[in-house]
């Protein structure tokens, strides 16, 4: 019965949600992602597969993007000369020498990491073949990618010829990023193909190797390298063809190409059902500390876990000098960079329940500190200043302008500029990460250095205006309102963290004095220094409303018209769009949690529970959700506040972006920070997960009234804790 | 939380699957049933509102058909001059003048009856509305039909206009039902509308009130009366429209108008809340009897509540002279026409929680039983033979040849013709109705009357040959073998038939003298006759392999070519449209549950365990479910057998026909039967639900693994029994 609470289920191909599907079925495995598109193609679709940490620059790009690299997808089938594809009886163009298809259903395996499509075809002769095709990315070894296709005569006996190939003609929407010299190899019964990237060198290899009965014979041509094979089929028998591949890059090892030869000869060897079953049992591993089980919501079962996959499929691994991009490996979505939804959405549920990816995670960030330094620099700063949007060196990478809009003007975007509350979301990734797992070498040797070098910069970044501090300039999480001054948001975390550079200081001087001092050198952390964090802490400008006791998203918001949100209900855009961007603007609608999210992340440090329902209330309401990232924080808060109508609602709204649609846009990628924030949604929001001086506990756990029980796991200092909220009374 | 497990939500408006989630959303009460179409109106749409017992006879038709009846839901709204439609993004036409649709949400709230839809729309002028539409048929007043439209200005101060219509310009798909010379009332701020069938001759009424605070004005013209008003909205302000409307026809009243008028009149002072009220306290009793709670399996809770749904909004509440038509009152599939579905899938529901309603279906056989008795003398035979398709004269109305095929040829039909099981499937439901019910008082006036009258029938049907008894010339439930010899499910059913005459007579003997008096003597029970029922009963040809312990669905079933069904999967038309017809009539694919069907109606009567579980290993690979009468009968017996995986499955398949619309027929209509044989599979197949000499019991019941607990409720001899399965251990 696994099919219900584990298994996407597609019944019936609609061409219409091609793009939403090709997404939704990514697999991957931490070291690269292949969306859902067919073996044999169909017109429109997006192949992609994206290795994590290829970036690559192309001229007339403003900025870098992840590379598409080769396509190791390709299977070509023909029935009796009739090839196979989604021929369908809505197509317009469909002819009887097209064939025809009878039936399909493609389903995603949660558990098992699986994809797999089962459909039935009758061929221009007449004759009749179902078709099964499953593939996967070994989790054993990141570097295989194996494919299966069955081919049953059901009806008569068809000629089949099948050709496995590489597809070297590869583009990221036409951007081409590979220099086209690339090396095709074809021999002993191996494809492969080499290439590199125009501006950044990187190089990929890969390679692939068919595996059937009968004879196999090189075939294909320029890049796109295939190996055929034929036979007849009696009726009611069954062919099965096996395409094993290969990919290395210049990341991983120096001569790419002749690794994975190298490897695709020795996987082929091991076969596809022992890949299979060394790939499965790697997954269920994983699932037995990130599953989260819920009792009495099947719906939001499956979409939670639906959303934790996604999560499992693109965390790096083994791999120090990548990240979590906004979009994942799912699409080219945001070109592959990292935001701030990888340090506080999609890295807590990795720190909680598999703290060594975590790790890798806020590795990537240390690696980088020397570009944080350099933009901090650049900037007329101090200290280390986080991109907005990082790639693979480290450097701003957020363009500067927009797309042509439909009237061909560009829009200043200035995100990389002024939304600088990314250097403290890091930070606080790296706090809680060494609370959670008590990792104090990580702490010691690197995670400090992240939060007190980002502290360096803010101490050097405040302006000191009339005796108290004060941040001008900033882009808080609400993007609808740019570089306002003394966004609650950005002053209050930035309060919080020189606290915890100076909690993080004491604790050092007590724990690794050598470290200390060392970081105390490098970092120039002056008694001075320290003596100005202790002033900002003291006297930070925190807009609030004393009269009626609210926060004040900045001085000025409650000036501007005031637009009712939930009248704007059902809509399928953003009231910013409905109403305009020049109106949006200057009007109190705010694009997602920002206050909210301040309250998600400081809780009772930052608010007592009647302060909290107030900016709840009025916030809520002024909320449009723009943004992907703002119903599961909605949710987590709503839940704090025992509001639970509506954090079920907005969790549901959460859980159910990308499978749903509801925005359109999953086309290019799944929603990292909607998959980690319904982790802590669940966890935080409604279980009350807490670190108290004792370890874990659930404070005040509320689940949604039809929510039987919700079961998960934890990791705390090394040790798996299993936390249960309701269940037999 | 009512959302989750009792709406069906539809999120975005797709013009692709508007004329399927017209059926979807059909509202009813028993007297008449509306299809979901919009007030306002959509291209290639199927407005449709059919009232019980109004069929005609059109010129150049084969038969006569369900009316549709003229339409009362139209309500046009134009804000600032711009027609309020569902234009969408992806319309071809979108143009500036036309508006444009922001968001859409429908849902049908099961357990209320509404049907309610939420649009935000910007008219051309910029200006922007919320519009909440709702409506139903009232379950307190079935001639009642209620709608209400909300207008809130959302941005901007708009003009609205509204007109509230009625429609007399309908067809059935182009058939013209109705006189030219309708009646066009528009007096007293009331519209109505007066229409005679033009064989038939049935009158059907119609009256319209529009109730508002701004003024009402006369308009419309020709056979489109409408009531118009208009008015300013203030920003954020709330316009609130209730139309009311009334339907009466001459089975109801000698003038359907007048009663008409004074009845929306009394209504309108009523006002939509207290009517809303009333017909929502209706539901509600309903409910508390018809509901099947399944915990542990949420997609089939809905589903299962939505089968409910539409049996009850089908069933004639008030009316022995109407029954369920095979597409119940949602769509013009079949033409309103009532089969076997009725008494062996829709009515058990009936029977078993609502026996009142079950009562007036059966009701509607008696008082047909000049037509069947017609039909057998017309035949050469004797007693009464239902017609296989049945309308409101009780005379055989199914059509001899089918609509033309793609090369204009016409296929032979001959179901009206020898498709005759259906007359013992009606004396099966008069003898579980009375079983249930105890209702002595129907079976002695009306009830035996049927089963004794379809026994002399087959009395003069069987053909006797050597010896033996055999019924020639016939088709089973496997409608792809037609006019076969000896159908072992027509041959068993009527062994059945006939020992249920004959304990009948014996009852009515010991309970009932004068009657058992009556009816042998105006039906001629002579002693020779029985006589010759008890050798039928000895001697009737069974088919069945005493070698392989299986019965044979008919002589020289095996010989014909075999085709693994399962090999055709996944599909979404049956094996016969794949293989083709002349091809699949001379193989052993077969259409629906026949043997199987004769397993679950008969159970241990026909066959021991290993019988049935050899029958099931037999029949269930070569069955391709072309018929939705199928999956619900698999899963009872599956459910019997103990094969809970298959069980779950057909019953998944089964529940979801309509929601799922898998053979893209459901535009026609809802699967009456697939509504009625999923309460079935769950209370006889799971539960195991028997009716034992102590009254009803739970033999052996097996849940699918993951549903915890189900509980429903019977009636037994007028107290209802609430039975349990599963739940706290």
């Amino acid at each position: 019965m696994a099919r219900r609470l584990w298994h996407i289920i597609e019944r019936g191909f609609y061409p219409d949600r091609q793009l939403h599907h090709e997404t939704i079925f990514t697999i991957g495995n931490g070291y690269l992602g292949t969306r859902g598109s067919f073996e044999e193609g169909y017109e429109g679709d997006t192949p992609s597969t994206l290795v994590h940490g290829i970036f690559d620059h192309a001229p007339n790009m403003l900025v870098p993007e992840l590379v598409n690299v080769p396509n190791w997808l390709p299977i070509h089938i023909t029935i009796d000369g009739t090839p196979f594809r989604l021929v369908t009886q809505a197509s317009d163009y469909m002819r009887p020498q097209d064939g025809l298809v009878l039936g399909f259903e493609r389903i995603l395996e949660l558990d098992r990491g699986i994809l797999s499509r089962e459909v039935l075809f009758r061929a221009a002769s007449g004759n009749i073949v179902r078709l099964i095709f499953e593939r996967f990315a070994s989790l054993d070894n990141e570097h295989i990618l194996a494919q299966r296709v069955r081919v049953i005569a059901v009806d008569g006996s068809p000629q089949i010829e099948v050709e496995a190939a590489l597809d070297g003609d590869v583009t990221n929407a036409g951007a081409q990023h590979w220099l086209p010299d690339m090396t095709v190899l074809a021999e002993n019964e191996v494809i492969g193909l080499e290439a590199k990237t125009q501006q950044s060198s990187y190089v990929v290899g890969i390679a692939s190797k068919l595996i059937t009965k009968s004879a196999v014979q090189h075939t294909g041509s320029g890049l796109q390298p295939g190996l055929r094979t034929s036979l007849q089929l009696a009726q009611e028998d069954e062919a099965v063809f096996d395409k094993i591949s290969v990919i290395y890059s210049s990341r991983d090892v120096t001569a790419p190409l002749t690794s994975a030869v190298a490897e695709v000869q020795k996987a082929a060897k091991t076969g596809y059902d022992q890949l299979l079953a060394q790939h499965t049992r790697e997954w269920s591993k994983y699932w037995e500390t990130a599953d989260i089980l819920i009792e009495g919501d099947d719906e939001c079962q499956l979409a939670l876990r639906f959303t934790t996959y996604h999560i499992l499929i693109t965390a790096p691994r083994h791999d120090e000098n990548a990240s979590i991009g906004a979009k994942t490996l799912s699409g080219l979505g945001y070109k592959g960079h990292v935001f701030w939804d990888t340090e506080l959405f999609a890295l807590p549920p990795l720190t909680l329940t598999q703290p060594q990816l975590a790790r890798n995670l806020l590795m990537y960030r240390y690696h980088r500190l020397p570009g944080a330094r350099h933009k901090a620099q650049a900037n007329g700063f101090e200290g280390a200043m986080f991109p907005w949007e990082s790639t693979d060196t480290g450097e701003e990478t957020t363009p500067q302008w927009s797309d042509p809009q439909p009237d061909g003007t560009r829009i200043r975007i200035w995100t990389g500029d002024t939304e600088q509350h990314i250097s403290t979301d890091i930070a606080y990734g790296v706090w809680q990460y060494w609370h959670w797992t008590g990792d104090d070498d990580f702490l010691k040797r690197y995670g400090a250095e992240i939060i007190l070098d980002t502290a360096v910069f803010w101490g050097s970044r405040v302006e000191e205006k009339n005796g108290r501090y004060e941040i001008s300039q900033q882009i808080g999480p609400d993007e609808y309102h740019e570089n306002v001054d003394n966004s609650v948001f950005t002053n209050r975390m930035v309060v919080w963290h020189l606290e915890t550079a100076l909690s993080l200081l004491d604790w050092l001087k007590n724990h690794a004095a050598s470290d200390h001092d060392r970081l105390a050198a490098t970092l120039k952390l002056t008694p001075d220094r320290l003596a100005k964090w202790r002033d900002i802490i003291a006297r930070m400008v925190i807009p609030f409303d004393a009269e009626k006791q609210i926060h004040i998203q900045f001085p000025g918001f409650f000036d501007m018209e005031y637009i009712p949100v939930p009248n704007y209900t059902p809509r399928t855009s953003s009231v910013q769009a409905i109403v305009g961007h020049s109106r949006s603007i200057q009007s109190q609608v705010i694009k997602q949690a920002d206050v909210v999210m301040m309250m998600a992340l400081l809780g009772d440090q930052v608010a007592n529970r009647e302060v909290m329902l107030n900016n709840w209330n009025t916030y809520y309401p002024r909320t449009d959700h723009g943004s992907s990232l703002s119903p599961a924080m909605h949710a987590w808060v709503a839940g704090r506040l025992g509001l639970m109508e509506t954090a079920y609602d907005m969790f549901h709204h959460a859980v159910h972006i990308d499978l749903h649609d509801n925005k359109g846009n999953v086309r290019d990628g799944i929603h990292a920070a909607a998959c980690g924030g319904v982790f802590q949604a669940v966890l935080f929001g409604f279980c009350g997960l807490e670190l108290t001086p004792e370890g874990p506990k659930l404070v005040e756990p509320r689940l949604p009234e039809h929510w039987r029980r919700v079961q998960f796991n934890v990791y705390y200092r090394g040790a798996k804790h299993t936390f249960e909220v309701g269940g037999p009374a």
